[in-house]
């Protein structure tokens, strides 16, 4: 057992989601996490510039004494988890293999798709992840970059979004076999259900967050890292203004919560 | 007379719509521009955040021996001018008050409407502005930041634009005595012929592009800082990959151009 605080990462505050998750699936653990809101989106971002505000926010959290480390975000798992991990002396767990794992076990077609951001889409992680476990799987990979600001702007109810998913998700349901679908960004979490909706019962909608609670418990249990006491504690922080991303910090995690200022860059 | 360039910076690209303008009003002028697209969009993000990352391209480009320094953003004019005024020792031109003064001509009711990025409208830099010129005028501000990520995305075309113009702007049309609205924001004069369309002829749309550096012409040859010989340069860096920027940087400037990469933050 081991009390110490995990460490949960995202370029904004979309990993809550993930972290919402954790709180349900892993009640005694303590959560440090930081959002880099001052520099979020990072989809959008070349490959090398993520890397390098990535490996700045894992450092910070490794001098908290952390015993392992979430990288809560689609962009930063497919993009440079391998340098997040040659940089951590604790386990590192991303999004992206606890999703792909889950879509195998419910794909019986396996013919999947995937949205994401475009740094996340062009990587192939998730198609070269997929087929590296399930040589035959099809993988259908696309790209809904407004998506993020859609629901940045807290705009998930407004009809924008059925606009966009007619524009991006229409493609999808031109295809017979395909029966899941991978929502590749911590942020689509929020509109999970409108997708849902509007791809009907035949596709099952995928998102990271139950998925990657289920890893790192796992992981915990494995390396004897679990924490057992029961007072955990979370502490937020964001890199830009707090005050900014209260509204949609609450939205993604599902709670109140206190955010605090953590200057990055 | 005086060859030196002059600097020109934007938190990404949409400041290209400035030196469109530049170019066809001063051929003679050199110009070196700075993108921060590694940190785009900055009109989400908090006064402080803003102010750090805009001072540090603003010294980067003096060290370059411009003579003029033209913040080519909305949202870095409105919040942060007087302290990049206060770190440059040449001139300093925004795009606020050269898009003021041509609104209030414009305006016969004195009746105006600005849209701009959150941080723009936040900081009422219009609202003052345009009532310390004319005490009586009615101004009427509205954030659509939606808008900025739509046109980065290249959907200047695509129903979106309708649906959130309709969202956004239908106020607008309920407001019988506005005669100019402002665009607040150097992207939206990618949208200037759409916006005027949906707001009909009563309502004249006008963006910073052309207002901008017409003071700027007026600025230089005021201070004998004109240049005269006929080999003016451009070079535009961006602090992201170049390679993304490169089909919107084009859309923005209506010309072909190269892109170097500048590291930044």
């Amino acid at each position: 057992m081991d009390e110490r605080p995990i460490g949960v990462f995202d370029s904004g505050v979309g990993g809550l989601t993930v972290v919402k998750a954790l709180r349900e699936q892993l009640p005694h653990e303590s959560i440090i996490y930081i959002g880099d809101t001052a520099r979020v989106p990072y989809g959008t971002r070349s490959q090398a510039t993520i890397a390098r505000f990535a490996r700045e926010i894992a450092e910070r959290l490794l001098t908290q004494n952390v015993k392992a480390l979430v990288v809560a975000c689609n962009t930063i798992s497919a993009t440079c988890l391998p340098s997040i991990a040659a940089l951590s002396a604790v386990p590192v767990v991303g999004v992206i293999e606890p999703t792909i794992e889950s879509a195998l076990r419910l794909s019986s077609a396996k013919h999947i798709a995937v949205i994401g951001t475009p740094a996340t889409i062009r990587s192939a992680v998730y198609e070269r992840g997929l087929q590296a476990r399930e040589p035959g799987c099809r993988v259908l990979s696309m790209t809904t970059p407004l998506l993020v600001p859609i629901i940045e702007e807290g705009l998930k109810d407004h009809p924008v979004v059925a606009l966009m998913q007619e524009t991006y998700l229409s493609p999808l349901k031109r295809e017979p076999h395909v029966d899941v679908l991978i929502l590749g960004c911590t942020h689509y979490t929020l509109i999970h259900e409108r997708v849902q909706s509007f791809l009907g019962r035949r596709i099952h909608v995928l998102d990271s967050a139950r998925p990657t609670a289920a890893a790192v418990e796992q992981m915990l249990r494995a390396q004897g890292l679990a924490a057992t006491r029961n007072h955990a504690t979370q502490i937020y922080f964001t890199s830009d203004d707090p005050e900014k991303s209260m509204q949609i910090a609450r939205d993604f995690l599902g709670a109140d919560l206190e955010l605090r200022r953590l200057e990055l860059g």
